[in-house]
């Protein structure tokens, strides 16, 4: 499977099923990531262009927005206190910014009896490798489409399949020029057992 | 005020108000950060002594651990998904791992009017230069006895005053050996309006 995904019509690029993209977005185009069939996670990396040791931050975030559910109007914020993405529009109103990639080591933990895969992580890590991103630069992404409920009291999460209908988007414009990392998300429970392509497009 | 905390009768270090530190802290040692005065907050990274480029990560340990609300028998995951540090003595039970340490750009956001102080951030990078990690590779720390309540149907998030009372610790094992970067943290909120010291001391 290629690494960059493959072109569609239209300009809209098909992440196939558990894999993963890099790619430049410049200061105020949007990027549009579409579930063509409903139920399927896409993780987010953001990364400087100019400077890739400066990343998306979920702490950041969640201190800058007071909240840690992410929807339109928000912001994604870098580690050095930086806007990096708005959300500008989205269709489903439920993702994730608590949870990391999903890894060789996470699939060792959570599916004892099932393949190992390289998961997100892996995936980023070998389509950010030419931008000079480092494995262990890979911090917690933004999980667009991931259903991670959290019970208020307890402080207890779990990961639910995603509301995502077939079509369903979210878009965010860029704040400054950045490099991307996307994927097709390959853990079974964050996905509903099953694994679907990721489709992104970018405007302006 | 020196970086590395003054040394007290019986091992015990206190870092002063809105200061911090950086330390060694071996396998199979125990780490116990005290709340002298009660209400302050304790800002708390830990890396890999051997390879600094392995870090905390709240989005690993939230995965692993399967919930936000970190208390005794719960482990500190590293983003290579190695256990770090287990909690082995909590007498508070209220603790985040969703924010980011205070830093310039944070005070000038959430305090407009008042004196922008280099915050946790500021502190950390300072104490951890030595050490060789960068300001950049400060991720989310793990802020004991910071009261972060989140309701989880909105998903909003608000900053409390701790509950920590005079006297109250949280005591960490080490799982690899670490190098730990501590403060007493330099935020008007998190501390309930007032700033006091933090003390550790290091058993085994």
């Amino acid at each position: 499977m290629p690494l960059q995904g493959q072109a569609l019509v239209s300009g809209t690029v098909e992440i196939p099923p558990r894999s993963g993209a890099a790619f430049v977005l410049e200061t105020g185009q949007t990027l549009i990531v579409t579930d063509p069939g409903g139920q399927q996670v896409a993780d987010l990396l953001a990364y400087a262009k100019d400077d890739v040791r400066e990343v998306v931050s979920n702490g950041r975030t969640f201190d800058y927005e007071e909240t840690i559910a992410l929807t339109t109007g928000n912001t994604l914020w870098s580690n050095r206190s930086n806007r990096m993405l708005t959300i500008v529009e989205d269709s489903v109103g439920r993702h994730d910014f608590l949870l990391t990639p999903c890894s060789e080591a996470t699939f060792k933990h959570f599916y004892p009896t099932k393949p190992v895969h390289r998961g997100c992580f892996g995936n980023l890590a070998a389509a950010l490798e030419p931008f000079g991103v480092e494995p262990d630069a890979i911090p917690t992404a933004f999980n667009v489409f991931m259903n991670v409920p959290v019970d208020g009291a307890s402080g207890r999460l779990r990961v639910d399949p995603p509301t995502s209908k077939p079509g369903d988007h979210l878009a965010l414009r860029a704040e400054m020029d950045l490099v991307i990392g996307l994927t097709a998300c390959s853990a079974y429970d964050s996905n509903g057992g099953s694994f679907g392509p990721i489709e992104y497009r970018i405007e302006g």
